[in-house]
Order: structure tokens, then sequence, then C-alpha cells
């Protein structure tokens, strides 16, 4: 079973085909976020110089978020448009699981952390029991300061990882129960999604049509919170007019 | 700092550009051993796409074997020469080091396997001893069945990750205390090369020029083999015709 997985949750736009119990390839870029226009070369390119097609996808892993809203948007749109036009099932996975992914077999207590803005990240916590990845607390919004606090507190040796570690790096560092994984390790990857997913295909969860799967944006974007409070003003400038 | 890193030493092909402590992009493909055709193409693709070009980079990371014969002179070849044209230096890194990388911040034994053919492996013992990766054994030519055997009989938790693993999936798996990787892995990567380089490059180590770096073969190729035993007969057929 040949799986294309691809990540635009964050900087990083990574796309990646796994068969079975192997990697076959993986492309990440990682410099900007230009994803709209990177994505699909990115994939063309990686298929034609491993000899693949489109056409030998047997499914679709996505990282449906938390995340960017625009980001999660371009890789939503594309795996829908493939899986509709190949007839292949969406195999949907949590941006903060696939992270956790990159900590594979890993006895720590794994805390990824995706930027959210302003001073909080994107998080949960997951640790792998029995070899496989079990998520401990779902995912949230949550302060940095908040996050390091309860971590501090819990005493558990814990990794952090992801894409905010480097906006947070000084202060995580401080911290003697916090580890922060190699370079290599930071950075949201498609491998990581597909390896996800492939597990929770096994278990039969996390299988999703074109119709009936969604980006996860926890919060409401900028733009629904201003139009939000725009509608409010008017309704009270409204209410106050009529009295 | 900017690395170039490279991996040809296994059937994976794979590079990627690290800068401090941020994966700029990655490349990897792992579908059949045409490294030769392979490896200029995917860097200059990985570069463009990243808007990076050779001129922008600080030093070349090179896995230096052990592994394929061939496939170590294609990577060693090219770093020499974009080492000596640029002027930069080349940090050389074991692929057993490196592919031990893909399991930082873990907390078990790890024994990288790379194929040697018949029933042999080239490994060696690595931990993560204050996040720091640390050696416990060199690297080594072992019978598989040997090694398994001096898994199972320490008793200890131990990651058996590498491109052999797949040749050896149903031994290992059978053996309680032998974990091995999810998909993304258990190839030998280029990102791991630049982290595993950093690392070493920080403590003073690896560091070459282009006319002091070679690849690690372990033993001896089977021409040279051959090549020894056909000069052995001839030796012996001329000291017999000269009596």
């Amino acid at each position: 079973m040949k799986i294309l997985g691809m990540d635009t949750s964050s900087r990083a736009c990574s796309v990646a085909v796994v068969e079975d119990d192997c990697l076959i390839c993986e492309f990440v870029i990682n410099n900007k976020k230009t994803h709209s226009q990177k994505l699909m070369p990115m994939i063309e390119t990686m298929l034609n110089m491993s000899d693949l097609s489109i056409e030998d996808m047997d499914a679709i892993a996505v990282s449906v978020g938390p995340g960017s809203f625009t980001g999660l948007r371009i890789s939503m749109a594309t795996a829908k448009a493939i899986s509709h036009v190949n007839n292949i099932p969406i195999l949907a996975v949590n941006a903060l699981e696939s992270l956790a992914g990159n900590m594979d077999l890993c006895d720590k207590k794994i805390y990824p952390i995706l930027d959210a803005q302003r001073t909080q990240v994107y998080t949960a916590k997951y640790e792998y029991k029995n070899d496989e990845l079990v998520e401990l607390e779902g995912m949230d919004v949550k302060e940095i300061d908040d996050l390091i606090e309860i971590i501090k507190n819990s005493g558990e040796e814990c990794i952090v990882l992801g894409e905010a570690v480097s906006k947070y790096e000084d202060k995580l560092s401080e911290v003697e129960n916090i580890h922060i994984p190699a370079v290599s390790h930071n950075v949201t990857k498609a491998a990581s999604v597909c390896a996800v997913a492939l597990a929770k295909y096994k278990r039969g969860e996390g299988v999703h049509s074109c119709y009936d799967v969604n980006p996860i944006y926890i919060r409401k974007s900028q733009a629904e919170v201003q139009y939000e409070e725009k509608m409010k003003k008017l309704e009270a400038q409204k209410s106050a007019e009529n009295k």
C-alpha cells in the first residue's frame, strides 16, 4: 500500500511516499511560507525522481492541524482534489501527533508545540507505550509560560519539539527536565505523517473520504474574531438608535 | 553556519541543508541505487526550491561509511569536489552514527545495522547520555545471528534500525527486547548526518579538508579479495614451477 503524505501546517512544506514498511521518498522545504507555490511542484519532482506517478498512490495522508490557517487549507485542498480524482481515501493525522512521531520509541513524555501567535502555543502531551504513540492530553492552546510551569512542576523528563521551540528556546533551555531534540527532529515531516497515518490505518482509525475531512483550527481566525466584534458593535449601535 | 549534508552509503540517496538550529531542506529518495545519476540533480533541485545556491554553504557534511562501496565513493567524490572548489571544510560522519541520530534523545540502547552482504551486517552500539550521542561499541561486521544473540542475552531494551532491518525483520521481531522504529526512522537521512556533524563540529571533531578525508570501508571489496586470491595462486604456481 503506497501512501502519499503531505504537511503544510507550519513553516515547513513537506511531502513523502511510504510503502508498507519502507520510506520511498521525502522532500522538506522549510525556509518560508510559499506552500501554495511549492506543494505541487515538490510532489511532482519527488514522484518523477522516484519513478512514481500520482496514479500509483493508494491513499493520501494529510496533516489536518492545528497550525497555520492558510497552510492547512493548502494541503487539505490538494489532498481532497487528488483523493476525489483518483478515488482513494484520505488518512487524517493531527499535526501535533505527527510531530510527536518524530520522537519514535522515545521513553520521555512528548510535548509538540506549534506557534499560535501572541505568546501562545498549540500543544498536546504524548508518550510511547508498548511501542505505540498514545495521547495523554488532547490538543489545546496554552500560554507558553503556563506550559513551562506545568512541565517544571511535573518533574517528568519531557521532550519539547516543534516550530515554536526556536521562538522560546531561551525559556525552554533553562528548565532542567525539558529536552530539546536535534535540528533534524524539530520540523513537521511528511514521513512522520505517513508513519502515524499507517499505524492509525492498521487500527481502522482516521480513514476519510474527500467529503468528510476538514482542518482542525482549534480557535477562530483573526478575521473571524474581528468580523464578530464588528457585527456586535453594529448590533449595539442599531439597538441604541432604535431606543 | 549553513551545512550541506549528503548520504549515499546505502540504498537511500539523501541530501539536506541545516543552518544553526534549523533544518532548511531535505530530500530523500530510497527506491533503487542510482545515486550517481540522482545526487547532483537532487542537490540542485533542493537548493533552487529553497532559494539557496551552493556558494551559500559554509561546510559539507558527508557520511563516510561503512556501507555500499560504490555508494560511498559517489558522495565522497561529490563532497570533495564542492569542498575543493568552494574552499570549505568537510565534516565526516560515520554512517552508523548518523543512523543512530535518527533516534535522537531515546533512552534505549541503539544498534544501527547496514547490510554487509551474505548474512552479515555493519553495526555499532550507541546511547544518548545527557542528550548527547555516545558510542558504546565501535563499528564492526557481525553475523546477524550473533548480534541477535548478544542483544537477547544483554536483557537491555534495544532499538535496531537501518536498511538491513527489512532483510532480517522476521528474526528481529521475535526478540522481546528488540524494538524496531517506524518507517520514517529506518532510513539513513542527510538531516541526521548534518545534526551529528554539527554536534561533532561544536566539540571540534570530524573536521577535514578535501585532501584528508576518506571512506570507511571496514572490509575489503569483493574485487580486492578476488584479486588477492588470484595473486596468491599465481605466486604459488610460480614457486612450484621454479622448484
